[in-house]
């Protein structure tokens, strides 16, 4: 029978469930709205219901186990979640002893953005390599790290928080409550904000002209219609990046670094700017590390907290037959 | 017989040498100024000169291998310099293979940061802890991190280059030849240029009326006179030091931070208010992580060095008397 493990992706607005692999292929995947304001115990019903609709469905496997990816920092290693802003109650919530409560399989528990680090890594674009950063800006910035063929998790597991390094002094709010964070100039809220705010009274761009709010993929759209705001917009977004990039491969030295997130679909779009950044202020023995795009897309997480439960699962370890879950 | 490795030090000022028993202890030390200007083979002269005299004040000593921190960034897989700004001529020099040749004993190549940091993990400030940042805040800013009970290297063993992440965009001018690194702006070399800088025509202050050039010692000094621009100079430098050392610690999640260098001299003044700012900025599951000051002092990188040839030497490896070295 061939193996293969659960991925969860617990995020503040959806919960993915897959069954994946052990080539870190989908098998099957599910998700729903998450119910981030119901409180952990319905929470938790919804990540076992859709387990339960996915195994249902799938015959003949050996579920090695299942590896949960959630909104951080959170200590993967007391597995005690103290505060997850974006899910109502879960404050010093024991969610790994929980989560194994309600499952026959031996429970992962990783931050988010290291889950997609290692999803990237065992299946995706660094696949083969020793070190990488992955990166996803989205509606903030997260990541994860591998160093010397390992993942970076530090104290707690809660290494990689890499949004949140100050890149301008006493500069813009960040969600975090602190001042001028990568997160609070790179993330797509922030280059959307930009965007709508630079549009105001603009004569140089179509971008909210029609009374709508503008959104990120707006501004990309605009600028291949040559949208002279727009591609201001994108050249200083690329900018941010390439500045926030060239010091993480200053402080992690990867062979490359990996984009994801929601502004990763316009990869091609800022690329190039991105890339000459690095090129221009890397030191040069750093000048030639690339920066792709995410491989699995949206996916990242949800393969990567499956293939924590690969990695987790020793030789020796016990399998779980679905006949011990149903 | 008890076991005792070379350490070697070689700095862009100054080379030193040490035998370091297991225990971290130095059992002999020895330095000169590094002949910086008179290419590699005089440099590597000097290593083997101060070596040898080393030894031959030793007696029945097993000599397990030689570890010598250089400055980075160097390539310590392939062992080859591209380029030390600070020591002529080592332009594509291949470093580890021409001292292997001067040597019987095996020899490790490990970049200062990584080197000073792995002294401190192993004999000094963050003994027996799995996870740490060492920061050195010298002539530049340097590092090197310990995750999950290993040292970070990252490709090409560069990784910890956190004197360059971004601080200020477009900001200072930096020696790496970017803008607004870390180190231009909260190394020794920029405190004391603030307060050069400031200290010209203010009245609040005793700082360079003497005629003298300031030192950054002076500051200190005058501090603790109670000179108000001397205290605000502090209190801008632990600012600048605690934002940065906030981003490292979201970033690598270490359980402590340690901070060595030469200002780290002045550690008691600033701490409290790196300390300060940490607390007030970190995110709060990371509010609680300490500063700590480095325990071995200058000599971080020399024990680290050694220390690289303890954990270089496998248990079957062959150690090397004395004998075969003479």
């Amino acid at each position: 029978m061939h193996q293969i493990a659960i991925g969860i992706d617990l995020g503040g607005t959806q919960v993915r469930a897959g069954l994946i692999d052990k080539h870190g292929t989908i098998v099957a995947r599910m998700e729903e709205p998450t119910e981030a304001q119901a409180g952990p115990e319905r929470v938790l019903s919804q990540i076992h219901s859709l387990t339960e609709r996915l195994l249902a469905a799938t015959k003949s496997s050996v579920v090695v186990g299942i590896g949960v990816s959630t909104p951080g920092p959170i200590d993967t290693v007391s597995g005690i979640a103290k505060d997850i802003p974006t899910l109502s109650g879960f404050a010093d919530f024991p969610l790994k002893a929980e989560l194994q409560k309600r499952f026959a399989f031996p429970v992962s528990l990783e931050n988010d953005g290291i889950a997609a680090a290692i999803g990237e890594w065992q299946f995706g674009a660094g696949r083969g390599l020793e070190n990488l950063v992955y990166v996803t800006v989205s509606t903030g910035i997260g990541g994860g790290v591998v160093a010397d063929g390992r993942v970076v998790r530090g104290r707690k597991g809660m290494a990689a928080h890499i949004g949140h390094m100050s890149v301008e002094p006493n500069g813009a709010l960040c969600p975090c409550g602190n001042h001028g964070c990568f997160e609070a100039y790179g993330s797509g809220t922030a280059f959307t904000l930009r965007a709508r705010t630079r549009a105001i009274g603009c004569e140089e761009t179509t971008l909210g002209k029609n009374g709508s709010e503008i959104h990120a993929r707006d501004v990309f759209v605009s600028a291949r219609n040559g949208d002279a705001l727009a591609k201001r917009l994108i050249d200083e977004e690329a900018e941010i990046l390439g500045r926030g990039f060239t010091g993480l491969i200053h402080i992690f030295s990867p062979d490359i670094v990996v984009m994801g997130g929601g502004i990763s679909h316009e990869f091609e779009s800022l690329q190039p700017g991105i890339q000459a950044y690095i090129g221009q202020w890397a030191m040069p023995a750093f000048k030639d590390v690339k920066v792709v795009r995410a491989a699995l897309g949206q996916n990242s997480g949800l393969v990567g907290s499956a293939a924590l439960a690969f990695l987790a699962k020793r030789p020796e370890a016990d399998t779980f037959a679905l006949a011990a879950y149903n």
